[in-house]
């Protein structure tokens, strides 16, 4: 798979519109975070009135082999197939705040260990019924990766086709957190005791045990790429996002990360191509510990921090309309001078 | 000004509200601050469903003595009613946040000094042209302290009429975070030098004078009593915002609190009557650096802190998304039972 990622960096436009930030009615810089994510969207749109189209969050669910045995995950496996169920009647968490901020939602079977029969509204992009046990054998073969890398930027490319400039990325998968725990010791250099946490609920002793496991299995696959590392590691649902996160950006799209394993999927886009950083707004700090270690180490800070720890693509879901406000304010604030305001000087 | 604020603790419906929450399709916990405002409300309003009933801001204007000299200000008094102008042609930030959210918004004269000739749209609750600077003499007298006290009262029950459950306050007044830096000294028992910022804007050589100035008013007055407090330093749209914080609770709204200034107004509030915060939601972290004090003081975190330092009751507008999210998923979100997903037990 090759991706054409360009920087966003643009000094003239980045002036105007930090310049078009400053003439708005308030202090210089009083919007905070706010003004960084305006100027952002600017740069990536390449326009002083960047829109948002049709912001959509694409849920990408898939099964890890690991999980079949219990060890590293509180719930059973069959969870991703009863969530995805879930998602489809519009019970969960992520659809009733879609929902709330009108963004478009999609469920994608990456590759979950049940055989959904061709239902709609999911979307079918199966690579297999889960990967296989990394404790045994890689995740997932060479070809299933770049399958897997491929249909996630195509799914991406497809939701741009509907007119949609603005994508966040939600996941379900039991057992994914120790994925996403393996990818981010080997993105970041990190000991693998360090970024393994209580994923979903597990007790301190449990969390012990699933240190254990998976230092073992780091030690077992040692990873020398990006690629060998994402299929070591898995899951289908990650390489998946990384693949949409690599063809958003390409696309130019404002693209949206969420937790702990979104962002394991962006580090590994970010290895490939660091560029990718600049069509990237952190949505949320989870409350699984790694995630603000990998996020000290691309250096971002999120919107929000509220201790959600739940997945689904709901950080990004819930700090979307932050997000819209930032746009907003841009493009319809008065100026000083338009408003009749003493700007102080 | 008699005011009966009644704590909203429920053993029972406390059970049955958290019950409720983790009976829902994720971990217990997961949603981490969102099930806590949503607990909150449930107590708020006394029920396991609760709804938000067109949520409105407040914002009131008022212009203050010690302002007419620029010393404790970057900006020209004027600015007050200019803004006042700004707001009513919904050309300020918190215009832009309110349409964007759905959140009605009423402007109020509490005390800017300019005669608005009874402009429609402008709530008129005028006390008097500013107040007196606090340099000389107290800001107010008792019984303009009373007649804003009350004001505010009046304008909150107006508002709930208007069959509004869910309010948020802002505030217009050049020269307020000096009023609000008075009051949070008394309120917190806190050095005045550690109460003092930059305000919107000031750069450091002004900070000090500015602690240096508000240092000796604060000594000069020496207040005794919360109402002693407010009537010294005032301002008008403070004063004004502690007496509908204070009825807000009494009519068991849900009550959003902006930043620096509200939270200074809600100190005077708390110190009457403490019950006042069951009803509280708290926004935003200001970039106002004696906020995160007067937080600690209360005990209280907000949701956001996007280092934003406007006013205007933008933090409360901006922070309304999270609020309503958490409602949407107490009462919109599948349970495990419902959904037929396995609770891992």
């Amino acid at each position: 798979m090759d991706f054409k990622i360009k920087s966003v960096s643009n000094k003239n436009l980045a002036e105007a519109l930090q310049s078009k930030i400053d003439q708005k009615t308030k202090p210089i810089g009083a919007l905070g975070s706010l003004e960084k994510i305006a100027l952002q969207i600017g740069l990536i749109q390449g326009t002083d009135r960047p829109i948002l189209k049709n912001p959509t969050i694409a849920v990408f669910a898939g099964d890890h082999g690991i999980a079949k045995k219990g060890e590293v995950n509180p719930y059973p496996q069959e969870v991703t197939a009863q969530m995805v169920y879930n998602f489809l009647n519009k019970g969960a968490a992520i659809n009733v705040f879609c929902t709330q901020n009108n963004i478009d939602l999609h469920i994608i079977d990456a590759g979950v260990n049940h055989n959904f029969n061709g239902i709609s509204d999911l979307i079918d992009a199966k690579i297999d019924y889960g990967t296989q046990n990394y404790q045994e054998v890689p995740a997932m073969t060479k070809v299933q990766y770049e399958n897997a890398l491929k249909k996630g930027g195509d799914i991406a490319k497809q939701i741009f086709h509907n007119d949609c400039n603005s994508i966040g990325f939600g996941e379900m998968g039991i057992g994914n957190t120790s994925a996403a725990s393996l990818l981010m010791s080997y993105f970041t250099d990190t000991p693998i005791a360090e970024c393994v946490g209580a994923g979903t609920g597990l007790q301190p002793e449990s969390i012990t045990i699933k240190q254990q496991i998976l230092s073992e299995v780091y030690h077992k696959h040692n990873p020398t790429s990006p690629q060998e590392a994402l299929s070591c590691f898995g899951g289908f649902e990650i390489v998946m996002i990384t693949g949409a996160i690599l063809k958003a950006a390409e696309l130019k799209m404002t693209i949206v990360i969420d937790g702990f394993i979104v962002t394991a999927a962006l580090l590994g886009a970010h290895a490939m191509h660091p560029e990718v950083l600049d069509y990237c707004i952190f949505a949320h700090t989870s409350g699984e510990q790694g995630h603000q270690k990998m996020l000290a180490y691309i250096g971002k800070t999120p919107l929000v921090n509220l201790g959600m720890r739940l997945g689904e693509g709901t950080g990004a879901a819930i700090a979307y309309p932050i997000i819209k406000s930032a746009v907003a304010f841009l493009n319809n604030m008065a100026s000083f001078e338009s408003a009749g305001v003493s700007d102080g000087n």
